[in-house]
Order: structure tokens, then C-alpha cells, then sequence
């Protein structure tokens, strides 16, 4: 058992834990090449279903996908100053094509904004043109030099990036909410991750964006971990490269425009938050398998029998549209079995016994509290989907005790630096805007401002750092 | 109208007319980066069908979609010769991160093979962990220094790759007919593009493989176009990477394997094949668009009870699961509406005037034939219905004419090379199955050998090229 087993308490290491999970429970694998990751079935299988999900949402709101090269000439990125300071230094560069070396060599795509906004200039003209609201699925680089960690830091990931280009500033505006809105609802209704949303500060903001707004979630282990962000870019981008329209005004103007993305990382945090020591625990409406139903053929009994029922039960759940894998190898006891679903965090098993066959039930275990229950024949398609519902509810609910345990409000700078130092979290603090102070604190406790809430709350006491008048409540943490 | 109109006719200069149809549907568009392309909108749709059908097909048959990095360590790429010989000339090379010069180049994937396989290793110990049965969707690079085409020959590109491992080599050779099959069935009953199936010569295979079997389709021009392979590896990767299992024997084996694929090529071959002077023609069953509505409000008629109709049908046909677009806009004309939708080969278009409102009827429009029929109101959804069947099976039909047209079987060399450099499209010869001659025939006419069909016919003369005893008849054609 225990060489399929997880052997790391989550309370005692978790970043061993998290990297012993996701190797065994098959979710993921290191590459055979360094800093890369190999995003096994179950993984993808997540990341199609909020493929799924996202692409529903946005289509119905007029977006569309499309695909861009990944290439980006050097002389693309350079446009806008901001822009290139804030990715160049983990820009992986192609500078030989077969035995040719390139005149020009190429970054391949951190971001995609000036790649597709060289284009955008081309296909705006007049205002019959806008909006344009597209998006792309696909893998993005960043050299990162600092230690990768499965699905949080990779060198390459996937994501998707919205872009947008707007006659009004307005448009542009209600586009950045309307994403944020749209992620807000996968991570909390889907994943089961609540997230506190805001703007982030000026230092910490998407390079080149006029503002940015993101999503902050809290693992475990007192770390804040941004799950997407969707940034205002404001005419920036349109005046560097040049995206003008006629208005109805027959005058010319600069686009506004927007973008925001998610990426592969949002499967970290689903692992963090939910697994426990006994592996994963996947949220029914992400979950690749939702139902495993083990027979238990004890020897003498009749296996046909219990193998029949389990195969009707299997249809049966298959008919309401659930995933079911019915696990019926000869190879592996059943105890096997049992540990390595666990293990991949399937929502719900299924035993059939003997015992069950005769009383004409079957044994209904939850994944996430353990509760085991049997369950009339008759009744299991309907109690496997409210099941399914209670544990989504559950999931999010234990998950939202978290991050309200984890948020402190804190009123002296002691106090502050006690929480970032001991419990971890979000220190929720009055800043008075300024970067200096931010830096600071930053330098002094590794903690940055995750975000700036929507709702102000009136600060109560002067900044935490120098003790001048506080602009805002800032939500402060050691991240990702 | 000019100005969004095709300005160059299909059967006059078809290499310019598939430019000029591809950039004024909005299908695509060149990027500004050297050799590679912009998959617009309703490619993309395209694309997202095509997706979505072999995924629900291979998931169907237990196969899973993950993700590998995109970087292959050159080591890699090398371990096996012939692959590394076939692949080398077109690979894009990594030699910086950041500031860093790397210490091994990394390659760009031109496929996955040994990346994947290398992993593969690792994962496979017993008979138990077979088959392995995977796919991945993805960017490719190749970097190919002959003329990029849109679609058909692009630096980057996206595919599908399946990858399995199996214990037999019964198990492999029936993986690459499984294959084969479902790309069949996309061609011919999804795209409407027939194909001949069979294997490629020695000369014509995957690097690596064992043998190489392929789909290939005539397109207009007369040129073939090859629309996906499903390779057999033997056990050549196996040996390489030593994938090796113990088998319910208890001995070691080498594990057998296939890999296969379809590209957005698909995308360049439908609209050749069903494109005309107005634009595209997409088939029904992939087209993002099934039905437009225009409606058509002449000065002082009824502009709202017009309005309200389209709106009532437009919801009539969504609620039967169709996509449709309602053209209300008001700054164009219906005439300017119309071009623009045949441009875009949406398959029906549902035309509703004054004289149509006061009779209870619309105007129907086909887009493969042009015929236009007046339906009474209630019968529309049903006539759509039937309608998109007709157009779909109707250019199947056409297609599998031009094929047809387009297949001569030849007795002597002087009549190959006159079908080649005449008519073009496949020219039918005996061969002797010399790789000597093979070559001769493509340096002097140009043509290689397409595909040699399963279904063997017997030769009736000597080989084309040497006179010498035929082993089977082959497929030749010049190809893009």
C-alpha cells in the first residue's frame, strides 16, 4: 500500500506533500527537460472542463478563439518600454531555424498583447470594427530562474488570454469586470476556491496596463496565490502601436483595451486547497471521474452476480450524464483499489458486496469527510447527484473557513509582521499608498499587497508601515 | 463590392484565388512574423469542431488527452538516427533564457515522439500499464524554407498527435487502422472531402517508423494533398528509448507503438476543394455559421414586424441546436450582406422581405447551388434541416467527382507524364516497388508515390518507369 500511498503529512511538510500527491496520484510528472512539467490525463482533463466552461461563458458573450504564432520579433516586445522591462528578463529567444541563425531572433510569446495588437492596427479602421473580443488557448514561456514547482512555476504553461479593443473607455472598463466576474464565478462555483478580488497596487501591476485587477486565493500553508487577473490597458498599447479608428464622429481615436488570463496554475491550487493526507480531492463539477463502483467479490460468493449489478449501476449513473469507472480488475484487491481512487480524488465510491447484493444495496463513500452510508439500489442515481452536490458545498464551504482564518485585520506593524511571520495569510492593513512604504515591507517580510478591494473600507488607523495618513485597506501576503 | 469580393476566379489563377478567398472571409491572415500565419475566427471554429468530434472518438476508445513540454533536449532528437536525420533540417532552436546562454540548445517540437517516449519509459514496468493509449493538441514548428502557404505549409501550426504503447504488435496494427478510420470518417462525412487510404512507400514514410499509412485527397488544381498519417513504429522507439515491460509471462519485452495526426491543413484542403468565385463553401456539419438572416426592409414597410419575424425564426432554428446569425445591421445593405455571407460560406441564407412577411413565407438561399426557393414560415426549421443535409451530402458528391475526374489509371511512362504535367491528380501506375525508379519518376515529372492502397489490384503491365515486374499498382501524383 504504502508504495502508492502518500507518505507526507500535509500538516507536517506541505510542499512535499503537494509534490508526493500530484507524482501519485498520476495528475502530473517532471519532464525529461528541466523546469517543465508534463500535465498528465487527469490534469488535462480539469483543464478541459474549464476550457469548457470558459469557452461557454465567452462565446455567449461574443467573444471569439483564435489562434496567433508564438513567435514575437524582438523589435515587437521593445514597443512598449514598460512591457518589455517587465518580461525580456525571462524571455526564451529562438535564434537559429534549421542551420540558419535568424537576423532577427524571436521570443517565444510570454504574453501575446503586442504580437496581436501589431495586427489589431490593421484590422481597425472604423468603428463598425469594434469591439473585437477574441481569445487564445494556448502555452505561453517564461524562463524562470527561480526553483520551479509543479503547476505554480513552470517554464512553459497554458492559459488562455482574452484581448479586447473598445471605441470607449467605459466598454473597456465593464470588459475588465465582466472577466473578472466570469473567473470569479469558475473559481468559487466550480473549483470550489473562494478568492478575493481587487486592483493591484502600481508596482504590481501587469507591465504596460493602465490598471490591473486580479483574483487572490490562500493555500494551506499561509501563502496567497494569484489565480488570474484581467488587466485595463487603457490607450497604452493603442497609441504604441497605432490603433486608431474613425469614430461616428468621423474624428480619429486611440482603442481601449483589455486583457486577462487564467492558466494551468489554477490545478495547484485546486490540489492545495483540497487534498489531505490521503491524496486528492476533486470538486464533482471539475472532476474527471465522478462515480468509481468497486465489486467485492468475496470468494464463494457469486461474482457474476455483483458484477451484473454493478454494471447496471454503472449505466444507470452513466444515463444522468456522470462519469463512472467501474474498477472490476482481477489484478488488485479491492483495498488496492480503494487507496488508489482516494488517492486520485474521486468524488465518490461505490462498494458492492455480497452482503450488499442481498440486502439489494450498495455502500455509498464520500471522498471528502469519509462518511460512509449505504444506499437502496433504487435510490442510488439520485443520491450520488445530491451527494455530488453536498460535497462541492462542503469543499467550498471548509475552503471558505480557511481564507476567513487565514485574513487578519492587523493595526500596529508588530502585529503585522507577527502574522506574515506566523500564521501566514492575508494582513489586511491601512497603506498609505505609497511605494516606498510598500518596498519596505515587502523587503522587511517578504509580504507584498495581493490586492486592493473593490469595497473600500474607511482605514482606522494611519498607514502600517510609516504611520501617515492611510489612503486604503490593502491586503497584504507572502505569495506564490 | 469589389472591395470584400473575390477579384480572381477559381479555375484562372487558383493559387491566388485561395490567398485572396482565405484573407477576405476573415478565415485568416498573414502575421507579422516571417513564415507563419493567424488562424482568425471562423478557422478556428472549424478548428473546435474538428476537435471536438475526434476527441468524443478516441475518448469513446479509452484513449486521453494530456500535454508534454514543447522543448526537446537535442540529446533527444538524436537518439534515434533516422528520425533525427528526417526532422533536423526544419527544427527552430532554443539557445537563450533570459540572459542565458543555454548549456544544450532545446528544440521546438516538430512532433513528439521522443520527448514523449523517453517518458514513456518510466511510466511502463508491467503488462499491467498497457496499453497506453494518449493524444495531445498543440503547436508544431517546423522551419520550412520553401514558400509558406496559408494552412498548408506554415512555420508553426496546430495538430493532434496520438501516442500509444501497446503489449503486441497485433494490438499496434490495429491502433493504426483504428486511427486511419476516424480520420476517414472525419474527411469524407465532416469535411465532405473524400480520400484514398493506403501505405506510404519506404521512400515517402515518417522517419522512424516502421510503415506509414496516410489519407490523401485531390484538390482542384490537381495536386495531392496528404490529410493525415497514422504511423506503425514497430518497436524502433522502444528499442531506442527502452520501453520495456515484463509480460504476464514474466520475461521482457519491447513495448509496440503507433503515432498519428491531423493538422490545421484540414482547414487549407476545405477550402480549396469547396470554395468558388464568391468565396468560401463551408460543409454544414463544421461550418461556425449555419444559417444567416437578412432581413430585407424596404422604405415605408413594416421595419419592426420584419424585425420581430427574423428574431422568431432565428430562435426557432437556434432552439433546434443551429448557429445562427441575424444581420440586422443597419449600415449596410442587404446586397452588401449578401456578398459578404457567400464570401464567408455560411451554408443557408434566410432572406425576409415585405412581400415575404404579407405571404408567410422567406426566401431560402443555397449556398452550394445558389437556388433560392420561397418556405412558408412554419416549415423552415425542418427545410434547414433537411436543407444543410442536402448541401452537405451534395458536396461530398461533388468532391467525390472531382476525385474521380482527377484518377487516371495509366499504362505507359509517356501517358503518366502527360496526366502529370496535363490534367494532373493521381495517376494509377504498376510498379516495381524499386526505390530507384521511385526516384527517377519524382526528379523527372515531379510525382512521388501518394499512397499504395490496401486493396491490392493486380498489375496488367510491367512497372511505369523500368518495364520490370510489377509488385503492385501506386498512387502518383505532384503534391503540396
Amino acid at each position: 500500500m504504502s508504495d502508492i500511498g502518500v507518505t507526507v503529512k500535509k500538516n507536517v511538510d506541505f510542499s512535499e506533500w503537494y509534490v508526493e500527491v500530484i507524482l501519485k496520484s498520476g495528475l502530473a510528472d517532471y519532464a525529461p527537460v528541466k523546469g517543465c512539467m508534463i500535465i498528465r490525463e487527469d490534469a488535462y482533463a480539469v483543464w478541459e472542463k474549464i476550457q469548457e466552461i470558459l469557452n461557454k461563458k465567452i462565446k455567449a458573450t461574443g467573444h471569439r478563439n483564435v489562434y496567433f504564432p508564438m513567435f514575437i520579433p524582438e523589435g515587437f516586445l521593445k514597443k512598449e518600454a514598460e512591457h518589455f522591462a517587465g518580461f525580456t528578463p525571462e524571455v526564451a529567444w529562438i535564434t537559429q531555424g534549421g542551420d540558419t541563425v535568424l537576423e532577427e531572433k524571436l521570443a517565444i510569446r510570454p504574453t501575446s498583447e503586442t504580437i496581436m495588437y501589431a495586427t489589431f492596427a490593421k484590422w481597425i479602421r472604423s468603428w463598425r470594427d469594434l469591439p473585437i473580443k477574441i481569445n487564445q488557448w494556448c502555452n505561453i514561456v517564461r524562463w524562470e530562474t527561480k526553483a520551479t514547482k509543479l503547476f505554480l512555476r513552470t517554464r512553459e504553461f497554458l492559459w488562455q488570454e482574452g484581448h479586447t479593443a473598445h471605441a470607449t473607455s467605459e466598454e473597456a472598463e465593464a470588459e475588465v469586470m465582466y472577466a473578472l466576474g466570469e473567473y470569479k464565478d469558475i473559481m468559487e462555483n466550480y473549483l470550489a476556491i473562494p478568492v478575493l478580488i481587487g486592483v493591484k497596487s502600481e508596482s504590481e501591476k501587469f507591465a504596460g496596463a493602465l490598471y490591473t485587477t486580479a483574483l487572490e486565493a490562500i493555500m494551506p500553508d499561509g501563502k496567497a496565490l494569484q489565480m488570474g487577473t484581467s488587466h485595463n490597458l487603457g490607450q497604452n498599447f493603442g497609441k504604441v502601436f497605432d490603433i486608431k479608428f474613425i469614430g461616428e464622429d468621423e474624428k480619429d481615436h486611440y482603442v481601449w483595451q483589455t486583457s486577462w488570463g487564467i492558466t494551468t496554475r489554477l490545478i495547484g491550487a485546486m490540489v492545495m486547497v483540497h487534498g489531505d493526507d490521503k491524496g486528492l480531492i476533486m470538486p464533482p463539477k471539475v472532476a474527471p471521474v465522478h462515480v468509481v463502483i468497486v465489486p467485492i467479490p468475496y470468494k464463494g460468493a457469486e461474482p457474476e452476480a455483483i458484477a451484473s449489478k454493478a454494471k447496471e449501476i454503472a449505466e444507470a449513473l452513466r444515463a444522468k450524464g456522470l462519469s463512472v469507472v467501474l474498477d472490476d480488475r482481477n489484478e488488485y484487491t479491492p483495498g488496492w483499489k480503494f487507496n488508489q481512487w482516494e488517492l486520485k480524488g474521486v468524488p465518490i465510491r461505490i462498494e458492492i458486496g455480497p452482503r450488499d447484493l442481498k440486502a439489494q444495496q450498495v455502500m455509498m463513500v464520500r471522498r471528502d469527510n469519509g462518511q460512509k452510508t449505504p444506499v437502496k439500489e433504487q435510490d442510488v442515481p439520485a443520491t450520488v447527484e445530491k451527494l455530488l452536490d453536498d460535497i462541492q458545498a462542503n469543499m467550498f464551504a471548509k475552503a471558505k473557513a480557511l481564507l476567513q482564518e487565514k485574513t487578519t485585520s492587523v493595526q500596529t506593524y508588530e502585529e503585522f509582521k507577527s502574522v506574515i511571520a506566523g500564521k501566514g495569510g492575508f494582513a489586511k492593513a491601512a497603506w498609505c499608498g505609497n511605494a516606498d512604504c510598500e518596498a519596505k515591507i515587502k523587503e522587511e517580510t517578504g509580504a507584498t499587497i495581493r490586492v486592493i478591494p473593490f469595497v473600500k473600507e474607511e482605514p482606522k488607523t494611519g498607514c502600517i508601515y510609516c504611520g501617515g495618513k492611510a489612503k486604503e485597506i490593502a491586503y497584504f501576503a507572502r505569495s506564490y
